[in-house]
C-alpha cells in the first residue's frame, strides 16, 4: 500500500475526483444553487471522513470502488454542516478555508438551499446505488440508517444546538465532551461505521471500528481548539482565537494547553487499543490517529 | 369504509395521533429545538401528504400500520420545507396557519436547526423501519431513495431556488409549472408512490399513482394561489393579497381567476383518468381531488 502519506494521498485524489460526479449539473434554472454546493463541496477540505469510509471498507474486504460513493455523500453531508455553521444567525462565519463562506459568496437563501441540496443528496447517493444492483439492499439501507441516526438532533445538529445555546456562556466539561461528540464525532464514527458496513463486517468488527473513530474524532476536535490558539492565520486559513473573541469555551480555555495535548495523547491511544489485534489493526490507521493528534492546521 | 369526510377525518387522526410518537424527547439539552420541531410538525397542517400515503397503501394491498411511519416521515420533510421557507432570507412570513412561524416563535439559529433536524428525522424514521424487520429492505430502501430524490435540487429544493430567483421578477407559464410541480408537486407525488412501495405495487400501478399525484398536486398548487387572491385572512390564517405585495406571479395573475379554475378542472379530470379501471380506481381519490379543487382555505 506505500507509505502512510501516499496512501493517504492516493485516497484523498481518489474522492476529490469522484466528488463533482455526484453533483447535479446542466439545468439552467439551478445554475446559482449548483454552483453553491459546488462551490462549498469542492473547495478543499481535508476528506478525513471519506478516506476513514474507504479505509475501514478495504480493511473489512470490501473495494474503494464499492465506499466511494459512500464516502463522497458523507463529504456532502458534511459540506452541508459547514454552510449552515457559518450563516449569520449561526457562527456567522466568514471565511472558511481561507474563502469568503459561502453565504458571502452566494447569499444566505442560496446558502440555506445548498445546505439544503447538499444533504438531500447525501441520502440521494447514498440511496441511489440500491438501484445500481451491486449492493446487497440490506448494506445500503444500513448504511443510510446509520447516517441518519449521526446527524440528527441526537448527532450533529444536537451538537449544534448545543453549541448555539452555550455561546458566550460558561459549559462544563461533561457538556463539552457532549457537545464535540455529537458535533463532530457523531459523523466522524458514522464515517468508519459505514465503511464497515458496505463490506458487510460483523457487528463486533464495527463496534471496534466505532471506538477507534470515538477517540479519533474527540482528539481531532481538540486539537481544532488547540490550533486556534496556538496556530498563525496563514497555516489555518481563518483568523485565530476567534473561539476566544467569540466567548467559547473550548478544551484550550477549560484545560490550558499542556493538560489539553496530553487529553489528545490518551485519546490516541484509546483509538489505538480499539483496533488493536483485530481486522482492523493497520498501519495506516495508527499513523492516521498520530498525524490528526499533531496536525498544524 | 364511511363517507369521504369520515374516511378522511380518520386517517387525518391516525396521523396526529402518531406523529407525536416519532418526535426525539426528554434530552434537556435539546429542550429548545426539540420544542421548535415539534411547534412546526405538530402546528395543524391538512396532512395531505400523508393521508395520500395511507390510501395509496390501502388500495396497494398494504395497511395504515405498515404506511404509517413513512406517512409521518413525509409530514417532518414537509414540515422542514415550511421552516426554511419562511426564513427572513427566504419568504419571510412571519405567519404560519395563523400562528408565528417557527424562527418568528424560537429565533432564526433554532429554526434553522429544526429544519435541518427534522429533514434528517424524516430519513431516520423511513430508514429506521428496517430494523423493525417488518418490512422487506428493498421497500425501505426504495420509499428513502424517492423522497430524497423528490426534496433535493432535482425537486422541492430546486422548486424553492426557483421561487427565490423569480421573486419580484417576471416568470413565463413554463417556468411557473416548473416551480410547482418540483416545490409543491414532487412531494405529493413522492407520497403517493411511497405509500405504493411499501404495498409492494407494481411500477405499473405505481406509474398510475403518479399521474393521480401530479394533477392534483398542481390543481392543488393553483387553488392556492387562487386563494390568496379570492379569500378571507380570516379563512386563510394569513394575510391575503401577499403574493401580489411580494411581486409574485401566480396562476392568477398570469391567466387570471377563471381561467385558472378552468385549468384546475382540467387537472382534476386527468387525475381522475390516471386511476380509473385501475386497483387505485377508488371513490375517495376522486372525491379528494374535488375538494381540494374546491376547497376555500
Amino acid at each position: 500500500m506505500g507509505s502512510y502519506e501516499e496512501q493517504f494521498a492516493r485516497d484523498y485524489q481518489a474522492v476529490e475526483a469522484a466528488l463533482p460526479g455526484y453533483l447535479p449539473q446542466g439545468d439552467t434554472l439551478q445554475k446559482t444553487v449548483q454552483e453553491a454546493m459546488a462551490y462549498s463541496l469542492l473547495g478543499g477540505g481535508k476528506r478525513i471522513r471519506a478516506v476513514l469510509c474507504l479505509v475501514f471498507c478495504r480493511l473489512c474486504g470490501g473495494t474503494t470502488e464499492e465506499a466511494m460513493p459512500f464516502a463522497c455523500a458523507i463529504e456532502m453531508v458534511h459540506a452541508y454542516s459547514l454552510i449552515h455553521d457559518d450563516l449569520p444567525c449561526m457562527d456567522d462565519d466568514d471565511l472558511r478555508r481561507g474563502k469568503p463562506s459561502c453565504h458571502v459568496r452566494y447569499g444566505e437563501a442560496m446558502a440555506v438551499l445548498a445546505g439544503d441540496g447538499l444533504l438531500t443528496l447525501g441520502f440521494e447517493t447514498m440511496l441511489g446505488q440500491y438501484y445500481t444492483g451491486r449492493y446487497p439492499p440490506q448494506r445500503v439501507v444500513k448504511a443510510a440508517a446509520e447516517l441518519a441516526r449521526a446527524i440528527g438532533t441526537g448527532g450533529m445538529v444536537g451538537g449544534q444546538v448545543i453549541d448555539i445555546q452555550h455561546e458566550g456562556k460558561p459549559i462544563t466539561g461533561e457538556a463539552l465532551n457532549l457537545l464535540h461528540s455529537l458535533k463532530t464525532g457523531s459523523l466522524i464514527r458514522a464515517s468508519a461505521r459505514i465503511g464497515c458496513i458496505i463490506a458487510g463486517a460483523s457487528d463486533d468488527i464495527i463496534a471496534k471500528a466505532d471506538s477507534y473513530a470515538k477517540n479519533l474524532g474527540l482528539a481531532f476536535q481538540i486539537t481544532d481548539d488547540l490550533l486556534d490558539v496556538t496556530s498563525t492565520p496563514e497555516a489555518l486559513g481563518k483568523p485565530i482565537d476567534s473561539d476566544q473573541e467569540n466567548g467559547k469555551t473550548t478544551y484550550a480555555t477549560l484545560y490550558g494547553v499542556e493538560k489539553s495535548r496530553q487529553i489528545v495523547k490518551e485519546l490516541v491511544l484509546e483509538a489505538d487499543l480499539a483496533i488493536k489485534g483485530s481486522v482492523l489493526d493497520d498501519p495506516f490507521l495508527y499513523q492516521l490517529a498520530d498525524r490528526l493528534a499533531q496536525r498544524d492546521r
